[in-house]
Order: C-alpha cells, then structure tokens, then sequence
C-alpha cells in the first residue's frame, strides 16, 4: 500500500533566505515530492493548520531542499544552512588540460610548445592510468579543495559543515549528476546559528613517525 | 648483466641540513644501495674526484633519501628539501575512535555515555562498509589533511611542494609500511631556492553550477 506523507520542514526562502515552514506531500519509499502547486485542497488546508505559509513562487523551486534531506539521513543542516556545496570529482578531469595550458600560455606563464608538451604527456598517462588511480586522485584532490572551500568560507565570517554521510547513489540520481563526475562530500555553509562543538585532537606523537612506522 | 653505478647526488646533511655532495652506489633495476661505508677503495677514489665528502657518520643515514629519488621518478625536490612528509591514510582508522572520544570526555566536552554510544555507533557502521568506501573516506581525509598541513606551512613561512606522482609500491616496500596503511601524497616542505611558477585557474563559471549540471 503507498503511504502519502504531508512533510513540514522550516527552511530558508530560495529568494529571500529567511527561515518559513515548508510544506511538500511525499509518497513514501519513492523519490517523488509535490510541492504546494500540486496540493488538493485538503493538503493546502492541513499545511496552513501547521503554519506553513503556501504561496507558490516561495515553494515551487524548494525541490532541491526537500530531496536533499531524506538523502543526508535528515542531517538538518543541509536544509538550514543558507548554502550546501556538493563537491564532486570529476574523472575526466584530463579534458579540461588544453584549457587550463591555453590559459597558461595566454597569461605568459609558459611558452605554447611547453604547454603543447605538457597537455601530451598528462593526456598520454591518464589514457594509460587504471580507472582506481583516477578515482584515488578525484578523491584526494577533492578533499584538498574542499579544505580550502570551508577555510576561504570562515576567513569570510561564515561556518560550514562537512557532511560525508549521505546516501551518494540517490543524491547523483536526484540531481542527474552524469557519470563523469563523484560525489566527494557536502558541505552546508551559513552564519551558524550556535558555536560548533569544541572537539579534541590526538597529539601529534599519535599520528607522525619520523622515517619508520612504530610498531602496533 | 648487473650493472653498477655510482650516483652522485645534491642532498641536504641529515644533521646540519646543508647541502653537500652525496655518492651511493646502485645496482640497476634492483632497489640495492650501498653508501660509501660499504665502498671500494676504487668507488671512493671516484666519488673524491667528483666532490663528495666522504664522512661515514655523514653518509650512512642517507638511505631514505637515495631510496625516495628514484621512488619519486628523481623530483629533485624530495632530496633538496629539508623535510618530505608522507601523508598515510588509514584504513583501520576506526581503531582510534575510542582514544578520540576518551580525551573528548576527558577534556570535558562530552558526557561518557554519550562518548559510549557514539564509539559503537561508528564500530558497527565501520564494520559493516565496504573496503573501497574506507579507502574512499581516506583519501579524501588524506587530502583535506593535506591542504591544511601546506597552508600551516605557508603561514609558518616555508614552502611545499605536493607530489602525488611517485611509485606507491615501491614506497611502501622501501619504508617498511603495513597495509593497514595506504599512501596519499609526498609534500616536500622548505624555503624556496626559487618562486614558484605561476599558474592560472579556471573561471568559477567552468567549475561550479547552481542545482543543475551544464549540457556537455
């Protein structure tokens, strides 16, 4: 039997950010929301009980909110915070050299022959490089700009939260994120709303080895 | 048929950190060094005649350094910097938890059932992932790691150089590394004998969307 659920959430308006309840009906175990322009009359009137205040330019656009939710295990930030950044790798990163060199040599960082050369030889060793290494390399490379993502987001006044648990297979069907690319990690970015947990860190005797590992 | 070289290489002192001249001898295509210690009168001659101070307490801790130049496809940087730091992710970093959560309590930031549950919650769902979702979580951490370990050591004053190309077998083999372990980066860290090349980035038009991916 299919379950229909009226879900209230309060997230931020996607025009004006501020914080208003959020009705969408969901028909449970299947990836399918209606928002408010969809809702029969006795839905609108059991959302405006709950004081969701339904107007449809404020929630069509809302979809995204609501997929997201049930996809980072109902972690309310992805819903409160005023931004969420999905980091993805992409494994095709390789196709992007010509530009990048091309940008090089037009700035006058490098001569067009070096850059030729360079764009040859990356090309020649991602086309001879198991797709494991690839993958190794987007999701190392992922995390490094991701550090920089929350650091560049807090020098600027603001709070993030990474979030690594998610379901990654709905959240690439949900968003139709194509092959080429992986999910790395979600980070929710706004003013926080309460100072962070503080938290502890092992001592660096615990995780650096000078030339040989300790033994277990 | 063995053939024998002798390498002669621009090193830092493992004790004084300045530059010198520094031979070892090398079989070819095998992972065997010898340092002038185990020289013979012949090879010391030569390796006088081309510079090298022949001191035994100066050369004979110099293995790591003449094992990592041909790890690292000769990248001079891992023989003139002053440090290489091997960033490891571990698979088996669940181990910890409880060490982590323990100087959480301890540190007053969290009650001790609350460290309790928290320690089994993520046991049991370390337990019960698949391998290569560990090793993806490593190498993101290893590069989120990795970031900021670079940027400290900008703001400290120094320079680093990332490497992520270098033979990641070999490197564990040559450092006795257990497979508990796996390699994520070399950074080489000093001060800079020269500035950096320049480079460009991309637009952030070309790198980032908002909640749909572009058509390719």
């Amino acid at each position: 039997m299919l379950c229909k659920q009226l879900v209230i959430i309060t997230g931020p308006c996607w025009r004006c950010r501020k914080f208003m309840k959020l009705a969408v009906t969901h028909v449970v175990g299947t990836g399918d929301y209606n928002g408010p322009d969809e809702f029969s009359k006795e839905e609108l009137n059991m959302a405006r009980d709950h004081g969701v205040f339904i107007k449809k330019q404020y929630s069509q656009t809302s979809k995204e909110i609501y997929e997201l939710l049930p996809i980072a295990f109902n972690q309310k930030q992805v819903v409160e915070a005023s931004a969420v950044v999905a980091v993805l790798g992409d494994l095709e990163n390789i196709r992007m050299a010509e530009k990048i060199y091309g940008q090089a040599v037009d700035a006058g960082f490098m001569p067009a022959d070096t850059a030729k050369s360079m764009v040859e030889h990356y090309t020649g060793m991602y086309s001879s490089m198991p797709p494991e290494a690839i993958r190794q390399i987007a999701y190392t490379d992922g995390g490094l700009v991701s550090m920089q993502l929350m650091l560049v987001t807090r020098a600027k006044g603001y709070d993030t939260v990474p979030i690594g648990g998610y379901d990654k297979q709905k959240f690439m069907e949900a968003f139709r994120i194509s092959e080429r690319y992986i999910p790395i990690m979600l980070v929710a970015i706004g003013k926080a709303a309460k100072p962070g947990h503080p938290t502890v860190r092992l001592a660096v005797d615990d995780v650096a080895f000078f030339n040989e590992m300790p033994k277990e």
